[in-house]
């Protein structure tokens, strides 16, 4: 998907082609926010200022650069796990039996539909640890790149969560469902404010 | 910049190269956001279903293709007014004389680099208001993909926003600097709420 130009990305994300759909534009997005962190970190090395810092920076950008390749095959995964729910949702419910055939169909791949973007909700949370770090230890003339990275990490976990929520919702097992959005609900709470605070400390550190 | 893959361009973004920047990437964002709308708006058209809304539906449609092909832009244009700005940067400091010469240049270039990033701005809040519209109109089986793109907006409005005060932190022109900085306090007050109704409006419609 991601060998596709920025300009054909944007046209089939908003074409009716089934997927890219949200959940990978989601994934893209984290891809986003984690490079605007190795932007920071790769503009930190080998400066005489920042020569303390060296070694972690160091490791923050291959961390950084392994979370991008996850949130990279997560985009593909999200397209894989769309297939099997678009086709379940597209069998027939005339009869009894048809009906409970689809069902079982569905609540088969509504699980892997739901597992996907919370992957990609765990993966926005690392994304966010990791800015947070760029944040204090990162050069000062990129330090706003940390912010707008910090914002798109929010904004891919928030995206992501409703992709879990529109699945897991028509889930019928029950413990598989709460487990997922009480795991969901931890991570949006925790992250979506903690990306907050980098965002407004970077603010404050610019206005001075 | 948009033709390259979006690998290369998360590859490029990564790098210590000086463009693509937090600011470009905020526009690419605000590309996807806005595409999001336009894949609800094309899964609604022809639907028996929503034959009342179809008229607006394709009136939203060429707005959102306009407003990409902006965003587009002004991923080049971020680009661009970013040039002028390094070279500012650049230039030596020895003398006083060589230090007047610098601020004139860099206070030229702090205009360009200033304004680009507002005008991403206000393209994000054009964004989150025909958004707010594709989630009062628009198919509910894609409604959560409208909640992504609100949220993607309010990123890129919040970077564009860093982008814009990096910048006008350093302006002379103190008439310049206010009304630019007035202008985005507005935006941000006013659409980053609004981008945030429309998500929960639309978390609430999945969830029930």
């Amino acid at each position: 998907m991601l060998e596709k130009s920025c300009m054909e990305f944007l046209d089939i994300l908003s074409s009716k082609e089934p997927v890219p759909g949200g959940g990978g534009a989601c994934a893209y997005v984290g891809a986003l926010s984690i490079a605007l962190g190795s932007m920071v970190g790769n503009l930190t090395l080998g400066k005489k200022k920042y020569q303390e810092v060296e070694a972690d920076i160091k490791e923050l950008l291959i961390k950084s650069e392994e979370l991008k390749l996850e949130f990279e095959k997560l985009v593909d995964k999200d397209a894989e796990a769309f297939f099997p729910l678009s086709q379940a949702y597209g069998l027939p419910k005339n009869t009894e039996e048809e009906k409970d055939e689809r069902n079982k169909v569905l609540q088969k791949a509504l699980i892997g539909a739901s597992v996907v973007p919370l992957n990609i909700a765990r993966c926005c949370c690392e994304a966010i640890d990791l800015l947070e770090e760029y944040s204090k230890k990162g050069t000062r003339i990129a330090i706003s790149d940390v912010g707008v990275g910090a914002y798109f990490a929010k904004a891919a976990l928030m995206g992501a969560k409703l992709n879990v929520l529109i699945n897991t919702n028509l889930m019928k097992d029950e413990i598989l469902k709460e487990s997922i959005e009480i795991e969901l609900n931890e991570l949006v709470e925790k992250y979506s404010s903690k990306a907050e605070s980098i965002f407004l400390s970077v603010e404050k550190s610019i206005t001075g």
